[in-house]
């Protein structure tokens, strides 16, 4: 089984480019609602939130591991793939993150080496995209810009709001007067207000989102790894877990995937 | 010692009128910001907080707790008062909450017998404002609406720009259409937005908040309870335990209270 792991309802826009990619295989979706933002949150407890869903999901016999979240992947993924994916009896698991993808998307369509990030606080502050873009290219200049509203605002449903556009211009322009040739887009929440995006930046900037590139990333993989595609189960079931109200997960799950689901199980971590 | 509760920094506008009537007593502060802002779980893992919030001060050899969050008050506050209060030992020990001062200051405010309550979806939906003041006067119509995105806002500093402003008077929009004369600020955060209240609102509407209610409402328990008040340590001391980054802690409670306070201890619940 595949497993997808985020703070909430973000890592669905990680999903649905994958289900549509790749719907074969069996899904694990895991949203910890009950801790959610962790954008705001301390490294060290993000580091611990992402242990305890790691561990919970290799319990249950999952053997590779999506971190469909950017302020788990920037903050805590390198720990957990160490932590974890070191002894012998854990040579078949796998731990994948969103921010290689992105950024090599990034550095294949920018012209002018110039590249823009937004993200939550912990992500832009870990400043890891910059750190794996100039691993690939040293003379790209990355530019990061915190926004740490826009997930509250998609969370209630204003994204289509004026408030929202007009808190996301104030968030963009540092961004434009940067004079950046791409943005990537650092959390899987911010394709919900793809729109606002693209009126605000115009038609010259262009935008780079974590799910499509992660689902074409994962495609690869499993190309290239047939001794851990072969131990995937593909049933095309899906499976939700939330440490929140299953409920409430059920309903905007099934209205962002556009499909039925059945009662997410409520878990702790 | 008396402690207050808070989900994260919004108790601050409890504890600043309190120190101000009642310096002389010790306080021991908890924010649990690390799952900062409760306002949006659900009422299940907001006892469950509440509860290890409640078992922590407890160990601590605290006597009163003041529970100076709305959200915690409201879906929590009966559950943990019947829980930890009832055993032979326990008898000495005392939970108070914000919401009974808030409800009782506004029945004697209003005059049209038309109260309006603002506060986080978690408070609005427990209704317990709407029933704490009917038990009290059942002729008076309460009208509540959730806002939940003031959190955020006020937590990122914005609460003064004009996106929070027009945010503000379209949650507003109802409680004006109500016709009230007096309304509660059902959350300890809103204070900080209290000159945009007052713009929206006019002179025409009372605006009652939880903090100085509280703060009275405390002198007149100890008056009235010798037995507890006696047992209380009165050297002036303050004391801040968070679940999140003691610095940052540190540097917004500073700001907020006018003060310097020693380095916040970060604990886990």
């Amino acid at each position: 089984m595949i497993a997808l792991f985020d703070s909430g309802y973000g890592g669905l826009t990680v999903l649905k480019p994958i289900l549509k990619l790749l719907p074969e295989y069996d899904y694990m979706y895991l949203g910890d609602s009950g801790r959610a933002p962790y954008g705001n949150h301390s490294t060290e407890n993000i580091k611990m939130f992402s242990e305890q869903a790691v561990e919970y999901l290799f319990s249950k016999g999952v053997k590779l591991i999506i971190f469909a979240c950017n302020t788990a992947s920037s903050t805590s993924l390198r720990h957990v793939q160490e932590k974890y994916l070191k002894g012998k009896d854990e040579q078949d698991r796998k731990i994948l993150g969103v921010l290689i993808p992105a950024a090599e998307k990034a550095i294949e369509v920018t012209k002018n080496k110039r590249i823009g990030v937004v993200g939550t606080k912990a992500t832009i502050n870990s400043k890891v995209y910059e750190t794996e873009i100039n691993k690939l290219d040293k003379d790209i200049k990355v530019y990061g810009k915190a926004c740490p509203l826009l997930v509250p605002l998609i969370e209630e449903g204003w994204q289509n709001k004026p408030e929202s556009h007009s808190i996301l211009k104030k968030y963009l322009r540092d961004i434009k007067n940067n004079n950046v040739d791409t943005l990537i887009l650092g959390c899987t929440h911010y394709p919900l207000m793809l729109k606002n995006f693209k009126r605000i930046l115009g038609k010259k900037i262009r935008i780079i989102e974590s799910g499509e590139v992660t689902a074409q990333s994962l495609k690869t993989y499993l190309g290239r790894h047939p001794e851990i595609e072969g131990k995937l189960s593909k049933k095309g079931k899906k499976e939700f877990l939330t440490t929140d109200d299953p409920a409430r997960f059920k309903e905007f799950t099934e209205k962002y995937l556009g499909m039925k689901i059945k009662m997410p199980e409520k878990i702790s971590l």
